[in-house]
């Protein structure tokens, strides 16, 4: 295993200028520690294409003084967002991806917007939010006649946004109010708001940069009759001024907890007219003589099929929230690995890495980020399996029930990646005590740009719903002796089982055993089938109790439906992880710390369950949780002396990651020190220093007008 | 108890002024379900002396024009910070509060330093640090000698701040490496930084404002013996001119996650001269001869002594914590009641309160809230009665046990409360979905404001080791059969049953026995003594096993150590509540509403240890958590009509809330939607808009050049 130690690397086909060696320093010790070497990671779990696909991304961006960083600048919000839009509109110049190029690798798409927000989420988020969101919505609901639409972002001759929220409904899109009414004399559509409530809200590039949004609205035809949610795409501003179009009040909602160089924008309808072909026509049409048709006779259907972009957006979405955590975690391991603090003696301290508490605090973090990563980035390839075959209208059973599994795992995917994420960034801030308070550090950032990853395309509650829907709609199968239970990805495959599992218990006997990730894998193959047999039964009871279903559903989710989703997902991750890191083709080098990620990974997780397991009598006495917390903090103290490699394999450039506590030198104090006094000001007076010095206050004068 | 229902007071001596009705609207649906008449509680909850004084305050604030809200402004930090300034100087002219007025009532200063937080905490930071912090480190560990310094403060003649932290240490304070050496030629000492890792750090009030900070330092006599950390007050700037003084240079560290109106600034000393007489001299004297003295032999003690700033820190830490889980709550319970989502039917929306997840996530920080305030505040009182003692040279045993007991409870306090806060500021922004990602709805603010709570006055998780360090030194005591465990404020006093108790088993069988906060309260008692036992066996199994203490002690946090602290304070916190509750002097038209408050705190605290009860055996089988999850439940959806009323308690007026998804008068979207409206330049088209319109990009010439 030695042999593959260091930061040089052993492969010859590694070429330095791809991968170049990291330089020497405080953090070389724990380097040396490692087990593995880098580079011969980074070219396991990414292929060579992709890694230089992004190293020229990343080049682009440190080359070209438009994308400089400037330590301690205070933008204002207006300057933040003029940047913004410079930079999304060089990043078309850059063109780094051609229509061809993306149907060669689909990855480079996910690879383009994860490189864009590991510099910065509001330039990532506002390229998005265009060339993929509106775009995507555009190609996916309409048809040849809209490719105009989708040209016109290309080159941008317009830009483009996705209006669904309105300022009282979000999670109940179906419920949204704007009206959009067939005109027969005009054939067109005319667009209002009823009101205010009505306005639509939140939506990212329509505060300042939209001239085009794909807007959800009710379909009335000119009888009257409403048909339900249907898209359109409206022109809201004039490409050649930027000023509203008539009808359209357009605004922005003003400052938000982050991603603030994006500007997301209101807009109200006032009789506004557009053209009949504007209507994105997949799920509805309105034929020559104003009747409308729809290939859905469901409406919940048409309706589902009208959202499907949102599904797509979810995948995106955790993989945008795994760079979040790999950069939260690059940050606090290396400023652990370098930060010394007390110590055996007096005159020796030690790095916080060594640490027990911190390394519990950090490191299952770090696993984390191993293991949603590799999730997140298999099953966008599902994604695009899927869209496939909805391209070539596939209408077999298969590709309906792949479907319906990659919408359950896409929203329990979700919420697990943007919590795990956002909890792990909180952590990470504490993990650097005063030095992650510092905004040029860059925790603040992360953890505020990550916050909303739990709030759009769904509310993480509210969407770990549609998951444990899924999982209770196959309870009749699992009760038939002969049940053919199966799904195109397997994640529910293990439920074929059900009644056997659910009689197991926890066999490990020692914290050695409880290494194997099996261990924990059989625990949540458990756990899924308990919290699924008991959130029907729950389910079941309520129904006989309540007036109603609505309430009945509601009244299972604590405890019982969302464990179950979030179990149900977390199994899944794991799974998928474990089969990676088991599989006979992972090189010989690598498999050890990947096994153990993977491990404490499954530990971690499945400790935040350990009530459940007790509850349910697959855990009983003392020895079950103790050698599972035992393994976890064993696990820890193994991998704490690979951590600062593995980071290194996750961290992208310096300049990237733009914080100075987490340089690839730790030189923790030195960087820090120096961007400090890089500030505006730093040394200098206040300029409003005679309010102090002159002008003292009187004390007490005000006091009697009270 | 119907009695005392309703919005108007039944207690003719509640004067309307005082405390006004609040506005009709779509909360008061909410308000008339409600059990008990809010204005009531206020009146038990505190007295009407401070009723009167908070109100006064936020009079004030609001009727004048300086602390005018700008809903959607932009504000770059210098002008912050300016602002800041002003407004810190005008609370000098109001002068709230005088030095008589302070000591008959203490709880006064808390309130205040509360008021100016709830308004912003930035003020309420800057005029704290100033006026209690450096005036506090000057007062109780210097002598008459230093009182110029403390009347000048209060006449903003000078403007102090408080210099312990460093560069490169932080948590471990002893190691701090600036050094004042004793120069008996000129009777003074000279400061020195050794290098830039030694510089001051952190420091509040520093950046831009200070002109004298107290600086904790290395004392070195001439013959180059070091007695260890001592603190002086130095001048940093020339009041004149608010321009350095030689040899010191100071700046500020630049933006931080939060906070940003107060300065928190740097310093490096080269041979900086000070007086002899500004060394604080309380734990250490230099005589006229040059040669150390001290009251304090043993080294370790003077530290302690030194650094007893810190705890009266810790405490107040726990109050502002506590401010901000009420306004977090307070916006999060009023946007639930008045937000509609979904429904029993097509054309029926509820509000989201109705939900029981969205109760779930809300009602037990609610309850929290109420909890851990009447925890401050009595705590509060409890260490005004150490520093009297102190004041009046009090060396009797119970002044020292008293002092113990404090540490104890305030190292565990802070970090209980700041995360509480934490958490429930992030559960807040979730659960207000988009609007609370919204800037101006303050969610944010309020994370942020909190999240250095979690670390300053000492980091949440190293603290805790204080904590379980106290209570492993009663472990002999516990052992001895016929031992004296008793504490001044009885925090301890359970622990003499510890034989007892630990042969205790959960014995509700029932949710409605489960309501009953006793259920919680022996649980805790039983956690805290396992916790204690099974901390003390793997912290001997471990001396054993290492070579060292300090590797012995690091090993036992997690699981052991950590735990413990924190199952300690939370059964402190619920004590003190369940007593205050239950007692027959709390009025029988709150005590039902109030004891559901105090059920629900526990077993949602307890929760969260039900592992470990389940582990060690004090519950066995599926019933015991099931009724516990049950009664979390059944007391949030009890308590869901309470809420809005409950809140309308601890919310401040609107004008210091600051959030319009959260006024009294529940018109969530009017009042959003008008502020969204004022902000700057709304339907503005943006500066930059000829970026867009003219200069299109031309699609890849840059890539070539990569």
């Amino acid at each position: 295993m030695n042999t593959a130690k260091g930061t040089t690397s052993q492969r010859p086909n590694i070429p330095n200028e791809l991968l170049p060696d990291l330089p020497h320093g405080p953090l070389s010790e724990y380097r040396r520690r490692a087990s593995f070497n880098w580079k011969e990671m980074v070219f396991f779990l990414d292929d060579e294409e992709l890694i230089q696909f992004k190293k020229e991304i990343f080049s682009a961006l440190e080359n070209d003084p438009l994308f400089h960083r400037h330590p301690g600048q205070d933008l204002s919000m207006e300057k933040y967002r003029e940047l913004t839009f410079r930079r999304c509109k060089r990043i078309f110049e850059y063109n780094f991806l051609t229509l061809q190029q993306t149907l060669e690798k689909p990855q480079k798409v996910l690879a383009l917007i994860n490189c864009l927000g590991m510099y910065d989420w509001s330039l990532g988020a506002k390229y998005f939010l265009n060339t993929q969101v509106f775009s995507g919505a555009v190609g996916n609901a309409g048809s040849e006649r809209h490719s105009q639409f989708l040209n016109q972002v290309q080159t941008m001759e317009i830009f483009g946004c996705f209006a669904l929220t309105e300022l009282s409904h979000g999670s109940n899109t179906k419920a949204v109010r704007t009206t959009a009414t067939f005109d027969a004399s005009t054939k067109g559509f005319i667009l209002n708001s009823p009101d205010f409530e009505a306005a639509k809200f939140w939506v990212g590039n329509m505060g300042k940069t939209a001239t085009h949004a794909v807007v959800y609205a009710q379909l009335y035809t000119s009888d009257g009759k409403c048909h339900g949610l249907h898209s359109f795409v409206v022109q809201i501003r004039d490409p050649q001024t930027l000023l509203p179009m008539p009808g359209v009040m357009v605004g922005d909602i003003g400052k938000k907890l982050g991603q603030n160089g994006l500007d997301n924008g209101f807009a109200m309808f006032h009789n506004v007219r557009i053209p009949q072909e504007n209507l994105l026509n997949r799920t509805g049409e309105i034929t020559s003589s104003g009747t409308y048709t729809s290939a859905y006779k469901d409406p919940k259907q048409r309706l589902g099929a009208s959202l499907g972009t949102l599904s797509s957006g979810r995948v995106s979405i955790m993989s945008m929230a795994v760079v979040n955590l790999k950069l939260a975690i690059s940050i606090a391991i290396r400023f652990s690995a370098t930060r010394r603090q007390f110590g055996p003696t007096e005159d020796e301290e030690i790095p916080v890495l060594e640490y027990q508490l911190q390394q519990w605090r950090l490191i299952p973090y770090l696993a984390a980020a191993y293991a949603l990563d590799y999730f997140s980035k298999t099953f966008f390839m599902n994604l695009v399996e899927l869209q496939i075959g909805i391209f070539m209208k596939d209408k077999s059973q298969r590709q309906a029930e792949l479907g319906k599994e990659i919408h359950a795992l896409s929203c329990a995917g979700k919420p697990l990646a943007s919590w795990t994420a956002q909890h792990g960034a909180q952590e990470c801030r504490e993990a650097c005590g005063g030095h992650g308070y510092l905004a040029m550090n860059r925790l603040g950032d992360i953890r505020s740009d990550n916050d909303p990853n739990c709030t759009y395309e769904g509310d993480n509650n509210v969407l770990l719903q549609q998951t444990s829907n899924y999982l209770l709609s196959l309870v009749h199968l699992v009760h038939e002796d002969k049940a053919h239970i199966e799904s195109p990805l397997g994640s529910i495959n293990f439920l074929i089982d059900f009644k056997d599992i659910l009689g197991h218990k926890f066999t490990a006997s020692s914290v050695e055993e409880c290494l194997d990730p099996k261990v924990s894998l059989a625990a949540y193959k458990w756990l899924v089938c308990y919290l699924l047999r008991e959130s029907y039964l729950k389910l079941q009871q309520e129904k006989k109790n309540r007036n109603n279903d609505f309430n009945a559903r509601n009244n299972c989710q604590v405890y019982y439906c969302r464990s179950l989703a979030l179990a149900f997902i977390e199994h899944a991750v794991l799974e998928r992880f474990h089969d990676y890191t088991h599989d006979f083709s992972t090189p010989s080098s690598l498999q050890p710390v990947l096994k153990k990620l993977c491990a404490l990974y499954g530990l971690w997780s499945l400790s935040k369950h350990l009530t459940v397991l007790y509850q349910g009598g697959y855990c009983l006495g003392q020895l079950p949780a103790r050698i599972v917390q035992d393994a976890i903090l064993e696990l820890c103290a193994q991998l704490k002396d690979e951590a600062v490699a593995l980071v290194d394999v996750i961290a992208p450039p310096d300049f990237i990651l733009n914080s100075p506590i987490a340089k690839a030198d730790g030189e923790l104090y030195k960087n820090l020190w120096s961007a400090v006094l890089q500030g505006e000001k730093v040394l200098e007076r206040a300029s409003w220093w005679e309010e102090f010095c002159s002008n003292k206050p009187v004390i007490g004068p005000l006091k009697s007008q009270l």
